[in-house]
């Protein structure tokens, strides 16, 4: 886990960052992705999506808001992707709320090889197969601890399951690192989860590994929360202090700040 | 109308409220929700529209940037809503400004009963068929005055009409109720009459009833509006302290705050 | 130049911009429209466009997140404004970096009379037939001066280039007019080369002509990004003090703000 050192290529490379998101936050993870220093890229239409891929330094795929259309392109993306060796993020938003989340999400998993699948415990259960309920996007509960999820999830799936909640989990089917940044407005915004999937993007573009770069964007997305909650009165200003304390994360600190059991 | 106490079953009970909306709005009407305290899912594929409902306080239907599709999707999610006895909101933006948004709000009136019907005083007089003047989606001006046509509205739809602007008015058909709450600033940002409808949604999932719900809607969002107009040099900074006043709303003084006639 | 009574009009005017735009930054150019004083409405749906555009000031196309529904919205919306009489700003997002964006900026500018280009230098270079060089989005180089890609765009396709950057540049392919105003924080979010399109039709809706409006709207934009970046501390804050300063912009001291050459 070098995080600083991730920050400082990232930010000498700006790496592009294409993302095939929902409606609801795709200004808010753009702006995160400029907040931190990449550059991210919007593009869904079947006509462009291999053609845009072949720039990224990363691919982020995010289901919030899918339909048919969408799913299509997120696999013709995901499939190019894999061809030239761009990683690969996937975001299953809403997993285990509906049958079509569900189902579409085990697709993409089928054709394209994820790097690093990021969702809540309820998500990342659902596609380890461990029992969890879904309100919706939210996860509520599981019956595995979430340590336990992240490493199922890897194993069963072949990816690096983050799992994010109060404390993260990140693990590789054998590892878990366990990332205690953060603070509880994080989930007062909508959006904090499929930013943290965006910025997991940028840092598997420079990181020495997908392994290190979840844990390296999770660290900094915590970080970062825990600067901008500091300076906030409640959700609003919150969501506005927390692209301020993106940008003003600092390499040389970074690392000395991580909270990782 | 206890709106302090419909606020506090709200975060107890934290409803999901789901909502079919424009692209404009999306994000901002899911921060409001959240922000009030309860739990916003946006969904819109005809694949899940149908299970996701059965899972909501309330649906959510805004016709802001509508397209075939996504109409079919709220007339999807309307009728499973109706099967289900959850309470459907409409937001029918910019019905008088073309023909096509017109027959969409009709339409959707038509198939799927509908509990509150949010709009400005063009809107509403428009479906009420009372004489009415459309900008885009800005209402310029209508013959009768917005109480009338609420109550014209309710009458010849039955629904809850709930007629926003300067001043708001609620009916039922029979009663009128005046909400002198809120702030001019409110109008200067893109999205607070589809907020309105989104927390219209959040209180009729937990009110005595559409009508209670409504009323209660507008005083909150009303109180919230006078609030972040205190902190605010212009629409920017409004915008912001809107999403911290909704969550700093108090049920204890909400009441008490009320400005009904 | 006269962007102070041009502001002062738009003000009294308050004319309706059509947009159809990217899902990225709805939200923002709705809000900047606002915040300078005019009515934005979005609308793609073909049903729609054509009735839409025959109340607007303007007709704002940008093609961010394009897809084929979408461009052929933007044609039928193109041709009823031409029809009307109705001034087009077309904003070429990704020209260049893919060969779906390049085409179909291209198949616009045949099918419809734009009035003004608005794209950074990348993109109009592409569309000048200059050599350039793309990343996603963003513009990374281009063989000539800016000065002379506006020229050469305005000439080869008979339009009002407007070419942004750390100094915009204006031409109608005689004249070509460099504005200073501006401040580097405005590359650091999303989305304000959209609202610079945005303006660039709210102005254009008032001015004495499309360059004379296109030079307008980019000294007060940059003008009151001045005002913004002074009270901002990063990207966040200065988002949203960017609204505060368009809506704050004084058309008595503008004119006299604007750095031209």
């Amino acid at each position: 886990m070098n995080a600083g050192q991730s920050l400082r290529l990232l930010r000498e490379r700006k790496p592009l960052i294409h993302q095939i998101t929902n409606y609801v936050v795709m200004n808010e993870t753009a702006n995160a992705t400029l907040a931190l220093g990449a550059l991210p890229v919007m593009a869904h239409a079947p006509e462009e999506v291999e053609e845009m891929v072949g720039y990224a330094g990363a691919l982020v795929l995010n289901i919030g808001t899918l339909s048919s259309r969408w799913v299509n392109a997120m696999l013709a993306a995901g499939r190019a992707a894999n061809e030239r060796g761009v990683p690969v993020v996937l975001d299953p938003v809403g997993v285990g709320a509906t049958s079509y989340r569900t189902e579409t999400a085990r697709r993409i998993l089928a054709e394209v090889a994820v790097a690093v699948l990021r969702g809540n415990a309820g998500e990342i259960a659902t596609l380890a197969g461990v029992a969890a309920q879904m309100r919706g996007v939210e996860s509520i509960g599981a019956d595995a601890e979430p340590g336990q999820i992240a490493r199922a999830a890897a194993r069963a799936l072949g990816v690096v399951a983050s799992v994010t909640g109060a404390v993260d989990h990140v693990s590789d089917g054998e590892r878990v690192i366990a990332i205690s940044n953060g603070h509880p407005l994080m989930a007062s915004i909508t959006g904090t989860g499929c930013m943290s999937s965006a910025l997991t993007g940028c840092f598997v573009a420079v990181a020495e590994s997908p392994f290190q770069g979840a844990v390296e964007a999770l660290v900094s997305f915590g970080v970062a929360g825990e600067d901008a909650a500091a300076r906030s009165r409640g959700p609003g200003s919150f969501h506005v202090e927390l692209y301020d304390a993106l940008a003003a994360l600092d390499p040389d600190t970074l690392n000395g700040r991580a909270l990782l059991s």
